[in-house]
């Protein structure tokens, strides 16, 4: 066992390519994982197009759960204090804040620690330890890595059916500050805004309205809870939307708004969709989609609380954990799961989520075929 | 003493005209006021060029001190529930909220109450009780109205120097929550940047700096405190100001950064002055001003919070109050006057502060001519 | 029908009487209502052992609902702005804020307005309009009383059985700030303990303890979805009770507990299941019950969040109603109804709720006997 | 330059010994302090007198400024990341977090992380390095300390006369919540009570109120800005003392009151000094100092919020710095330094800071005697 398979993007908008690179030895604090599962996110698409500046060639694949091959010395606890052992099924956090800088020390907002690169995105694979990218069978995680062994009872298709989307709503809800039977929108119905349609469930919201599409999604919000869908595409015009959701709230607009959906557009229809004084969430806007039109009048007019949140902290993983596993009866993040594809097809699993057929694709390295 | 004065807005883009009025008899609850001295707000040239929908005429003016000439049965203390007499020097707030509707009283928004109708702005001074405006020897306070009795050490100048700007400026203080110790950047050097330069400062603000012009309302700044100033007509780009900032911040930008301008492009531009997690505040655009090309992806990934503030609580004014008496010394308000009319020169007055000459021009009915 | 009967305490410790008082005219903003069920608080029996210093003589009953009997000139909307009528059946805040004192206006915390008094607990009834308790056939609304329409999904028996209890902890569980997946403990399993319980598990607790009993109200709060339950009789001591909390919170302590007891050690006890940095609510100490042997210490070296909470808003009234209807399966408060009694058997009513035989006992007044 | 001397606390309430041990090479990380100036705080009188369970030998000084002598490998950066050279004058916080555990990653409460030990504390000097103590000629700064280079016009003098007073001052008003013109008692004129006298100031408090004494400290006090001053030498009672606070607040008490006094009755008494809904710091709490007799129905009549805060952050230390720096002359913290010892007179020193005779004093290792 000295070299193993990876899938690589080597050139923008091209197939991804099968590579083979040496395994690397644990180091001190490190460990080598071997893959079970790899989701493929809406970002690995961004990226597979080029629309975001990384260094090639690389690994795609920031949402990976793996069973842990060797440990490097000192590794002995997950990031909750539990024991880990070799063959432990874990998950991790793509990116690591340093801790020490102005961001992470002083500000509190180590999501924005400049020292932090992600997994699967911004490290170049031609180098050693190469396995930085979850669509390989091993996986590489570097000392400081956050690590989370799984409990038994949660199945590996429930975390990576919720992904990085489930953690990115976590954070997103957390700053916005839900209040208690609070009517929340969420704009999009994609895998953030599913997600963060549970979360803001759990986190005091009463009705909910889900706005997006395609139809399949919808159906997925509605067994998520959702009291109300529309659908974009029946529903074409933001007046129409605005209307319909003022009527839901006796004419004056939401409490919140989670946008989930990264276009700019919904954006400015968004803000008119909130209450006075109420609280809009900007968390689809990960990627530059470019400028709208937009009149800042709204925001002093309405009093509006406009809030952003990037990524997510280590302490929202293990709330995910939990949460995924004390509601997976409410919340079936595993049937968020459509299509899966073994290492040989992951041009597939891309092209699968870039159509937006599916509502998550994922790669399993050892995949059975039927 | 059966009529008396007033000055009318009766057609946008119009001289203002001398009116006579009867004078009405305080009903219960409400009062009659010799007005000493009233403020003219950027407001009232949007109003006078017709770019706010009001119903003419109006008496405008909602910035305003008087004494009391005759007191309605009922009315016997004033907001603070100190004693009201005849003679006693007030002031009232422009609004008054209905403390009943659903923006007052279950969503604690009492600035957006629909019930709201501002003296000087939404009521046509050709019914009875006409005097509901400034711009006049009269000022009727309607029943409900939220009326302070001043203290005999605060100057009436003090309190129309202040003006509408002081209030709006502690309220969108509030709202931002400026942490001890913060820098904060004050976008506009008008009335309501340099009152919310005061707020900012005496709410925990280390470093200031604000931007603006011209170079008079620049110096005002320096009097009142801020650490820099910066004058657009000299830094002419957004982007030199932007890297000022960052230079003053060690590279990351402001804590919060406060829009006191009403000047689409310079949301934009203001939210690139913020440090990642920072805070802004729209509190210039009372007005409609328009659109202005935007990209939302700068609030997600600088993990901002951004916040509107719309006009003020009766508890502003209060704090107001005892803010301009006991902080003379440092943030000389009355020095914001700047040209004195009487009635008969309102349309002077209305051009001066049309045309950016004065800090502040005011109407005082009574004026002697030297 | 000029008059009709109340029950009356007119001694402390001594037997409630019967007694017949001429029916009010409602005045312009009032209401006349027909009592159909009033509710019996665990306060009654404090004030009927006149453990609170009130002017006899008193109808008791601050938990009411009836039907509309006759309007006053102008009372023509509930307080959510719905339109009322003779027949509607409502219920309403026993106590109404002023709306302008420094509590009220300046420091927005209405719960303390010196100007309140309590339906059934406040109002002497040997005085017109006599009818102002809820233990009597009619009930008389003052004007400016907060009442709300109820919808015809929501029992009458879900809003008496939730009682005060409900909006007391609707606004203290507001005051504590539930964050997303806390864990929880409820220390008293009475009415204000189970409503607690239920908003915190709404708000956003993931697991959550209550601590208290007797066995049936156990029983009870594992129907509202206890995750655990402990019985002071059987784990007798604090330290005992608070190395539980320890051992299910990873030996930390929950995020926050709240104390719906009443017992001065009780929030001695509770501060120590409180994890560091923790949130302590001390939402039960509406009556006196003396002092307890404190150390502050602790305060400061768990760096501890304290809370107090006093009575409630309008608001959470509002927001009670549209819980009790909409989570009606998830939280049987009707259930909490265990003994029924007519007008003249308030005695024995009270001396069921004495004895902590019952979840709640409720007068009907038109009650059929079986 | 093989051994330096150390000022020793060998058995509890006997002198201090003097004695000398090896100086150690500092390893990667680390760093070799030659100390300016130590301070001595009112906690190490507790030590001193065995109040605080430690494991003896200890180096006292928690409070200590000096110069970088050796720096071991890596260690080029201040906390706040500008360059480290042999000869800086540098400060550091005497705890440091892990980073890592449940409440330094998960709540974010460092200040409570399990893994932090004191210098001047928490370590014994028979074993290396021996120098983790501010009375001694030497400093050992271990990895990961957090230090801070001193700007040059910033005396040493100033920042041991702050102490640690100041930062956890900072940190307990951070938690408290200062709004803009907040009434402010502050219970309590030693080091923390000026220090939270200074911070409130600058938080937004307009009129502070300090109780305490002697009759120097309150002088102190009216240096730093206090509004009122009183004495509880001559105002012996506490509710005399309430009724001052009250008859300064119209009546309702203060906003917030600090504590910073550490007597169990001060929190009694200062509890009823807050309005109702005030918030009320209990800071001065560090030591156990027993129990009170207290009435938790206080709280929730009040409707208060009591806030605990456990020593501080390196943040808390940037801002200290850069405070101090910016604020000397209004706050003359350097002035609270009136008494100034050798190594070999901390015995003295000690019995001076016991006997509250001084503000504040301090070990110079070099002092040159008059």
């Amino acid at each position: 066992m000295n070299t193993a398979k990876a899938t690589v993007l080597e050139n923008f908008n091209a197939p991804l390519a099968t590579r083979d690179y040496p395994l690397p030895q644990p180091e001190p604090g490190a460990a080598l994982v071997r893959t079970e599962m790899a989701g493929i996110c809406g970002t690995d698409v961004h990226l597979w197009k080029g629309e975001l500046p990384i260094a090639l060639p690389v690994i795609l694949g920031h949402e990976t759960v793996g069973h842990i091959e060797q440990l490097g010395p000192g590794l002995d606890k997950d990031w909750s204090g539990q024991p880990l052992t070799i063959g432990d099924r874990v998950t991790w956090t793509s990116a690591t804040s340093c801790g020490k800088c102005y961001y992470c020390a002083e500000k509190k907002q180590p999501t924005r620690c400049p020292n932090r690169r992600a997994y699967g995105i911004g490290y170049r694979c031609d180098e050693p330890p190469h396995f930085l990218g979850g669509y390989a069978e091993f996986h590489y995680l570097q000392p400081g890595v956050n690590v989370f062994k799984l409990p038994d009872d949660l199945p590996t298709e429930s975390v990576i059916g919720a992904g990085c989307a489930l953690i990115t709503a976590i954070h997103g809800v957390e700053r916005t500050g839900i209040q208690w039977r609070d009517t929340v929108v969420v704009q999009g119905a994609g895998p953030v805004g599913i997600s963060a349609l549970a979360v803001a469930k759990t986190a005091g919201a009463a009705k909910t309205i889900v706005i997006g599409g395609p139809a399949n999604r919808l159906e997925m919000a509605r067994r998520f809870g959702a009291d109300h869908t529309f659908d974009i595409a029946e529903i074409k015009t933001p007046k129409e939307r605005i209307d319909i959701v003022r009527e839901l709230t006796g004419g004056y607009g939401a409490d919140a708004v989670l946008e989930c959906v990264g276009s700019p557009p919904a954006v400015v229809e968004g803000m008119e969709m909130c209450r006075d004084g109420g609280r809009y969430l900007v968390l689809g806007h990960y990627c530059n989609a470019g400028p709208v039109s937009f009149n800042p009048h709204v925001i002093t007019r309405k009093q509006l609380h406009v809030i952003g949140s990037w990524s997510s902290e280590p302490r929202h993983m293990k709330g995910a954990i939990e949460f995924l596993r004390s509601t997976h009866n409410q919340f079936p993040f595993r049937d968020m799961i459509t299509h899966r594809f073994d290492l040989n097809h992951c041009n597939e699993a891309l092209a699968t989520t870039a159509s937006w057929q599916c509502a998550k694709s994922v790669i399993i390295p050892r995949l059975a075929r039927a």
